[in-house]
């Protein structure tokens, strides 16, 4: 059995790691894609020469299909798609700006680009554009996320509904289960990002990594929505900004408080005080730092056996 | 085929219209009971004397299983707890408050008892009341809303790890594929609102139906977040309390802003710039006003499609 996602990226499994800053490197990116699913190297928080050494790496560890995640506000952009071209990336997951000013240039490349959207209005952009699959993830995701904080569970219909593209579901998905909630809604794979940050072979922070598996329910919020909005962690650096927001802070203040390489301080540095940390609210469901081939493998496992249990519902 | 919800309230399908303020009297829930699923009269905008009249012209318009549904929060709640015992009203879904109060003195007549949650922690407390069952309600869901922001994807998960009761989803679910999903995730049944509360036996202002169908994705938003949090549409009321939370306003300020009776004024008379309009994301996908029983079989047609689709699936 196969379906578009599978073929189009030639993987065992649609399971997808997603690209994050930080957590994601060649070590996991091989990882994945090694156990069956498609790993992604996450350039957002890569200088151009990092992201080489990354994908030189990513090369010799796995002669697997991966992926290059590339954030189009990155400010060195030009030089990331330099790299990506010359090292002859397969496929390219695009988010975080706008997918007509790259997508050509990388097919004719023949790259295979995917964007993440987060409402129709930008799936239709995407399409448009000519990418060949979507990622539409949910409010429930960790990082950056879409002003209409539409959930995974209302917004796959919505984009199925919307376009003839291929879709990856991601936000919220923790399990073989709420995979296969995804596929029956209409997506063709799932992208899991909090599962994999707390992987062994992520790059974060071993600290961030633990903080993760020790996380409850309600204890990420989306926050920062008058600059860009961003599930994360509630510590300390958290209750600073929610406190200014509550008391009606302008973009400037909160830019101030945000500063600079607060990301990285959180989750490669694992000052879990003031740093930012970024994830999912699945996050609540992980206790435990896994090596990333048995994340793959049990998610498989759990969807097989939850698709043999829908036999037996009413 | 059946299942513990089934078995329980003595219906045929797991589908439960949600008790909702404004929309939700006797016309709509002898609809849904006559229908198959479970109707809710939602008591939370009712006199005492007008939820008896409309618990005496349900019994006349079914003979089927029906519920009331109380906030536990209402004022007058020991006035609708004894209509309810006088009545032999056979199912109470109780909301907005502490389960353990009435669900002894309920269940000692032989009533059963569901209790709404947004969390573990409630789940947890309604288990130790003694409730039946227990809905699950996420974040997309309409109306008031828990703090945590916990989205059905992510809950139904944490809610079935958590408690042995049988599982009500609510929140986001529009379709046969939904429920689908939902039950997947563990939850035995799901509670509609949004679809119902456009439904030809709404009580809601045609008006506000309308507009229930016009809307698009991204125009509901979880509000009022200093008093109690409640997801509504983005109409001039709504970015009032928007400009006014962006500056800061204290919850004197926010109570003074939504004044009072502002959601008859929306959605029961049809104001609707002014009125506090209740619905759930989901309402992006709904474009036609349905009578209640189309709805119901509508759903339960496709969420035995979507499970043979299943096998369809990789």
């Amino acid at each position: 059995m196969s379906n578009r996602i599978c073929d189009l990226f030639e993987i065992k499994y649609p399971i997808i790691q997603a690209g994050m800053i930080w957590c994601s490197g060649w070590r996991l990116a091989s990882a994945v894609s090694n156990s069956g699913g498609l790993g992604i190297i996450g350039a957002g928080s890569m200088y151009p020469d990092i992201l080489l050494e990354h994908i030189q790496k990513q090369k010799i560890a796995s002669n697997k299909p991966y992926a290059v995640n590339l954030p189009l506000l990155y400010p060195d952009i030009e030089k990331h798609i330099k790299t990506i071209i010359e090292q002859q990336v397969p496929i390219v997951f695009t988010s975080a700006g706008n997918p007509s000013t790259w997508t050509k240039i990388l097919k004719a490349e023949g790259i295979k680009v995917v964007h993440v959207i987060a409402n129709t209005k930008f799936a239709l952009k995407a399409q448009d554009a000519g990418v060949d699959a979507i990622v539409a993830e949910g409010f429930e995701a960790g990082g950056h996320n879409g002003r209409e904080e539409t959930t995974t569970l209302c917004l796959i219909p919505q984009i199925n509904k919307a376009v003839e593209l291929p879709i990856i579901a991601a936000g919220g998905i923790g399990s073989g289960k709420s995979m296969l909630a995804c596929m029956v809604l209409g997506a063709e794979a799932v992208q899991i990002g909090s599962l994999f940050a707390a992987s062994q072979e992520s790059s974060a922070h071993i600290k961030f990594k633990q903080k993760i598996t020790e996380l409850k329910e309600g204890e990420t919020q989306l926050s920062l929505k008058k600059l860009t909005p961003v599930r994360l962690v509630k510590n300390e650096f958290f209750q600073r900004v929610f406190n200014a927001e509550s008391n009606g802070a302008s973009t400037e203040e909160l830019q101030t408080i945000l500063g600079k390489a607060r990301s990285k301080l959180g989750m490669f540095e694992g000052e879990l005080m003031e740093g930012e940390l970024e994830i999912g609210q699945i996050s609540a469901m992980i206790n435990e730092i896994k090596p990333a081939s048995q994340i793959v493998q049990e998610i498989w496992e759990e969807y097989l056996m939850a698709k043999k249990e829908v036999l037996g519902l009413i």
